[in-house]
C-alpha cells in the first residue's frame, strides 16, 4: 500500500509567513494560528479556502462482545439510534444542523435488518453492510478476512465519493453498543497494553461492570496472541465491520488530500490503527474533542495530537467532532480575513 | 442599587428534567447539557430560544500607565485598531463574520480625536467618550468621580440599547494599548493579592517589562489605599473609563436579563469587579476562553467560572468570547431538538 503524500511543506510556510505578517500580536491567535497553517497546508492554497461542505459519516455497527454484558445499554440501541440519525433527531443531528454540516449514516454490521424503513432509504443504509453484528471478540475474531476487506473497501469508498462530491472536511463518527471494548482492544494492540490502562466507561457501567469487560479485552488480546503486531489484523481480529470501515475512510481522506476531525474513542481508535497502516496519516488528522476515556488520550498522546475542546463529552456518534467545527472555521477566518500589519499603514 | 434577580429556578429545574429526559446517556453531552441549562435558566424559557442574536462591544480607550514602558506595543496603536475593527478587517472581525456576532466598537478614552472619520461614524464611535486616555494608574486617578459616573451610565445605556433592540447574549471585548496594567491592578485589588501573583505577558512583553509593569502595579495598589476594599473606587483609582464602563455593560446585561460571554482578562477584570458590586451577577455571566495571563485564571477561580474554551489565544478584542459563541450554539441546539427517550418507542 503506497505512502501517502504529506501535506504541502511550500503551502506551509507561505501560510505561516502570513500568519506572522498579520495586524496581530505574535502568538495571540493562539492555536487558531497553528490549526489555520494546518488546514492551508492541507489544502495547498494560502489563504486557505472557507470550510463550506464538511461531511460527518456515522459507522453503525453491532459488536458480538455487547451479548457478555459490557455496556450499560442493549444491543437493540444500535438499531434505534440509526433510526434516530435518518429521522435527524439525535444528539448529534442537532449538533450538526446547528454548524452546517452533512450527515450519512450506514449500516456496515448492525445486527437489524432495517425491513421497516422505506426501501431507498434502507438501500442507501445498508448498501455497505458486511455482515449482521460482529465477532465476540474474546471469543473469536470479529472479521473473516474477506469481510475486512470488505469493510475496508466500502470506507474508502465512502470517503472517496464524498470527496468526488465536494467534501472539504470529513469528520468520523460512531454508532453501535459496545463498541468501546473492540475500540479499547485494538488501542490496547497497537500500544502494547494491557486492559486495565485503556478500558473506560463507556456510557457510564458501574465498577463490577468495568472490570468485567476489562478481563473480556484482555482474554481479547490474549487470544489475538502476536498478530497485535499487524494493524490489519488488529482490525479482524478486535474490531469490527464499523471500526474497520472508519479506518479506511480515514487513510483515504487522508490519501486524497482531505484533511479529517477526530471524534471519541472510537474514531482516535481508528487513527492510531490508521497510522500504523500507513505512517504520516496522522498529518491530515485534527484531534476534535477529548473524551474521558482513558484510551482516548493514550491514543491521542501517541498519535501526537492534542485535542480542540474538552468538554467532557461522551456521546459519540462524532459529536464531539462536529462540535470542533467552528474552531476550525475560527481558525480559517483569521488567516483569511483579518489584516496584515503592512496594510494598516502605522 | 438594586440587588439582581437570579436566573430562573423553574426554568432551570424544567430544563433539567429535561435534559435528563434526551435520548442520550445520562452526562453524555458533558459540558454542553449544564451550559444549556443555564441558558435556559437565563431565558426563563425551556427549551432555550435559539441564540440568533449576539452582539459583541469593544470598549476601547487609552492609559496613560502606556506612556511608562508596559507594553510592547506604542499608544498610537489603539486608535488604528479601532479604525480596523471599524473595517472590518481585525481579528474579532473575521471571527464575529465567521459566526454571525454583530461588533460595536466604542471609544470611551482613546487619546484620538479620530477627525479623520466620517461625522457619522465619528458621532456613533465617540458618543460615550469619558475623556482622551485615563490617568496614570500608579501616579494618580484613572477616572474622576464624575468621569466614573459618566463611564458607568455609557456602559449601562449600551446594554440596555442592544437588548432593547433584540439582544439575547452579549459579548464585551477591549481594545486599549495597556490595558492589562490596570485589568491586573483590578484583580490585584479585589483578591487582595500583590502585583507579582497577578501581572501577565499582555501581547508579549519582556522580562525586564514584565518587572517594570509588576512595580508599578504594586505601586498603584499602595496608591490606592483602603480604597481599594470599594469596587467603584477601584474602577475610579486603578480602572480606566473603557474598563469602568464595560463593567457596568456586564451588570446591565445581568439586571436585564440577558447572559453575557466573558472574553480575557480585560472582560473578567471587569466581570470580578462587577460581582462586587452586584452578588449574584457572575450567575449570567460564561466563561468564553482562558487567557494565558495569570490575573484572568484568579479572577475566574473567585467567580467560580470554568471556560469552555483554552486554545491560548491573548488577542483580546472579544476574540475569545466569539470564538466560544458555537459551543453556546451547540448546547442550546441539543437541548432544542434532540429527541427525548420516551418518543423513541425502545
Amino acid at each position: 500500500m503506497s505512502r501517502m503524500s504529506a501535506p504541502s511543506r511550500a503551502a506551509r510556510e507561505h501560510a505561516e509567513r502570513r500568519l506572522g505578517a498579520l495586524a496581530t500580536p505574535p502568538g495571540a491567535l493562539g492555536r487558531l494560528g497553528g490549526l489555520a497553517v494546518q488546514v492551508a497546508a492541507c489544502q495547498g492554497q494560502v489563504p486557505p479556502r472557507p470550510l463550506e461542505d464538511v461531511r460527518l459519516t456515522i459507522f453503525a455497527g453491532d459488536h458480538g462482545v455487547a451479548e457478555h454484558g459490557v455496556s450499560a445499554f442493549p444491543p437493540a440501541i444500535t438499531g434505534a439510534m440509526v433510526r434516530t440519525f435518518l429521522a435527524g433527531s439525535a444528539g448529534v443531528s442537532a449538533l450538526a444542523a446547528a454548524h452546517d454540516v452533512r450527515v450519512r449514516v450506514l449500516d456496515l454490521g448492525v445486527d437489524d435488518d432495517f425491513a421497516d424503513l422505506d426501501e431507498t432509504t434502507r438501500s442507501e443504509l445498508t448498501r455497505h453492510k458486511v455482515r449482521r453484528s460482529s465477532g465476540a471478540i474474546h471469543l473469536e475474531d470479529a472479521l473473516t478476512p474477506d469481510e475486512l476487506e470488505r469493510a475496508l473497501e466500502a470506507g474508502a469508498e465512502v470517503a472517496r465519493d464524498a470527496i468526488a462530491d465536494g467534501a472539504q472536511l470529513l469528520l468520523s463518527g460512531d454508532m453501535g453498543i459496545g463498541n468501546t471494548t473492540p475500540a479499547a482492544a485494538m488501542i490496547s494492540a497497537v500500544l502494547d497494553l494491557r486492559a486495565g490502562e485503556v478500558v473506560g466507561r463507556g456510557t457510564g457501567i458501574d465498577e463490577p461492570t468495568l472490570r468485567h469487560k476489562t478481563d473480556l479485552v484482555d482474554q481479547a488480546l490474549d487470544r489475538c496472541g502476536p498478530r497485535r503486531g499487524d494493524p490489519r489484523e488488529v482490525l479482524a481480529a478486535l474490531g469490527s465491520a464499523d471500526l474497520a470501515a472508519a479506518t479506511a475512510y480515514l487513510l483515504q481522506a487522508a490519501r486524497s488530500g482531505v484533511p479529517v476531525v477526530l471524534d471519541g474513542l472510537m474514531s482516535v481508535a481508528c487513527a492510531l490503527v490508521a497510522e500504523r497502516i500507513d505512517p504520516g496519516a496522522r498529518d491530515w488528522f485534527i484531534a476534535g474533542h477529548r473524551s474521558p476515556e482513558p484510551g482516548q488520550s493514550l491514543a491521542l498522546e501517541a498519535l501526537g495530537l492534542d485535542p480542540l475542546l474538552d468538554l467532557g463529552m461522551r456521546l459519540g456518534e462524532g459529536s464531539g467532532a462536529v462540535t470542533a467545527v467552528p474552531v476550525l472555521r475560527s481558525a480559517v477566518a483569521v488567516l483569511r480575513e483579518v489584516a496584515l500589519l503592512e496594510e494598516l499603514g502605522v
